[in-house]
């Protein structure tokens, strides 16, 4: 693939190197039991990779969650830089923040790529449907181990904000406020494009039913998923901006024939420059089983499925929420976001709702990091 | 793949049965010079595959050229039978109605699937790019063999509505009046939803560099890229409508395990079952070459590239032209439809622009065809 040689220097749109937080303690916690999932299954010997930043005090009453979102990591210091500046969210002399890993993700929780204690063999496709609620669970059994009993603040964008509403379902008494930023049940477009993204990784040829060998990856498929996706946490105002129709920044002409003398293909347009290294910093970075476990942790979050009523569901919590919706967002679109918000409040609980006025799209609560703080303050 | 197998009945997502409207004609044009393409290359023996509905008078002024979107053909009496209806923008007992199959496409004009007269064999992936102008020059090729001059009308929504569009730019003396649907040159979304198109055809493992056998073509790859553009041509808010979270109507278990008791995959979602029907009926009607090279020519289609100031370019218009944007489109939004009538009609041109309430995206000027001729007459 051409893509793969290709470096784009001077784009732009890889953040700005930013002043990261370290970890105070980064480790892995096993559960002592094995998890009882809700997809019917039990997962032994549950391992959660998690980093905590500040220190817990005496009372363990200044604790604080983040969840990270879809392809995130424990490392909110480094992803999430922003949350502990001067003047942010978070202040590491009151208080301690914890994030932990989701379970099927490749950065050191249980996951596809996990050994199975049961046949001594990695996971692979085999790896069962973890729900945003089994994740809220395991969390809760580290929480327990550090006496944590709860937690002054939640925090979460995206998948992360699913977990963090999950928390102050399953658990209202532990939760004292949520911010949950960019959420709603997966909507059919939502869903359509998670769709999209699982054909893109079973069509690679390298993929083998998800059987892959570690040194052939099925590389293509998981660079289209990304580049699928990247649409969605994204923009058209921020593309036609940073891109508009001009062609790739390498010197491709979309116009011109291609290497083969041929036309069917062409040069790029610099949109599609930018898209194929996304694709392939992705591949750098995550792996194809655990990105079609996570995906499928997100589909199927719905905290009224099956569960009785919105009163009945939602009418347990106990914190005070606010929901944040991106002004671009069409992954999860503000109105979706608000009148979400909107069904909790009914339910008789403390939400409310706040709107993030961005051209970044879905990633704006990554991309727009001090906009975002304002809002939340 | 199951999705081969797969029946929707009574999903309410076909096309009702219309009545349609049977040509008056329908036969090949074989141009007697080669085509000089934008692209450089030449096109010897070009055939335009086309279709007349109603009879030309003998003054020869009631010809109207309806131009087709991407994966349309010249059968424009069964893609948009409702402009015939009574009431509608046309009628054949006064009009006489053409439409031209595109370059490059596979219902009958020239195309990769076509065979090359200098070396005897099919052009495949060696096909050139055919400029929407290309096709213009063709088309005008044809009109002077019927002995038409002008063009009471030119109609056409999409890469149609850009064939009307260069029809009133590279030959403004032979067109009174163009309307022109859904168009501005695509934004970089557009260009990056089409760059997703093309890789999930050349990743599917039969397209051999698009030398694909006849018995085995990459119908795993053309399929996806046609549920990343069904995306494109429908709406958010008709997704939800229509799919909602609902499981897919076969009884899959979006959250259970899948048949192999593993949980990467699992059952789909309702929406997921009608994307994977779309591309299985698309593989039954279209070739993938066929499809890269159209896309290509919508790509790189832009009047103002390369070809001076928007006066010198659209300041040669002579017909008067009514654009159309529809209100839930993302492919070509309303503003996007609207800013490009404005560019054009500040160049001195008889412009206006209309706008159409749907919530059927893109497609709304093929699903809604009633609603689009009221805002014609």
């Amino acid at each position: 693939m051409k893509t793969m040689s290709e470096t784009r220097a001077g784009t732009g749109v890889s953040p700005p190197t930013k002043k990261l937080q370290e970890p105070t303690y980064e480790g892995d916690f096993v559960l002592g039991e094995p998890l009882l999932l809700d997809c019917g299954r039990a997962l032994a010997g549950v391992t959660l990779h998690y980093a905590v930043y500040g220190r817990l005090n005496a009372a363990k009453d200044n604790a604080v969650l983040v969840c990270h979102a879809l392809t995130g990591s424990a490392l909110v210091g480094s992803w999430w830089p922003e949350v502990f500046a001067p003047g942010g969210v978070l202040s590491l002399d009151h208080d301690f923040v914890i994030c932990i890993n989701l379970l099927g993700s490749c950065y050191g929780s249980t996951g596809p790529g996990s050994v199975d204690p049961e046949t001594g063999e990695i996971y692979g496709p085999d790896f069962p449907l973890i729900s945003v609620r089994d994740n809220v669970r395991a969390q809760a059994g580290l929480l327990d181990s550090m006496g944590i009993g709860r937690l002054r603040l939640i925090l979460g964008g995206s998948l992360g904000g699913m977990q963090a509403l999950d928390w102050t379902i399953h658990a209202p008494e532990r939760v004292e406020r949520a911010v949950i930023i960019g959420v709603a049940p997966l909507s059919a477009m939502g869903l359509a494009l998670n769709h999209l993204q699982r054909q893109a990784i079973e069509h690679d040829p390298e993929w083998a039913g998800g059987h892959y060998l570690p040194q052939r990856p099925p590389q293509q498929g998981l660079s289209l998923a990304r580049q699928i996706a990247m649409l969605s946490y994204k923009s058209a105002e921020l593309f036609d901006e940073r891109f508009d129709r001009r062609p790739n920044r390498n010197g491709e002409d979309p116009w011109g024939l291609d290497n083969q003398g041929g036309g069917l293909i062409g040069g790029r347009f610099d949109i599609a420059g930018y898209l194929d290294y996304q694709g392939m910093r992705f591949n750098e970075r995550f792996d194809a089983n655990a990105y079609l476990a996570i995906m499928r942790t997100m589909d199927t979050w719905d905290p009224l499925r099956g569960s009785g009523s919105a009163e009945e569901v939602f009418g347990r919590i106990r914190a005070r929420l606010s929901f944040i919706g991106i002004s671009s967002d069409w992954l999860f679109p503000p109105q979706a976001v608000r009148d979400f918000a909107y069904t909790i409040s009914a339910a008789g609980v403390d939400a409310d709702y706040r709107e993030m006025t961005s051209a970044h799209g879905h990633d704006a609560f990554l991309a727009e990091q001090a906009e975002l703080l304002r809002l939340i303050e």
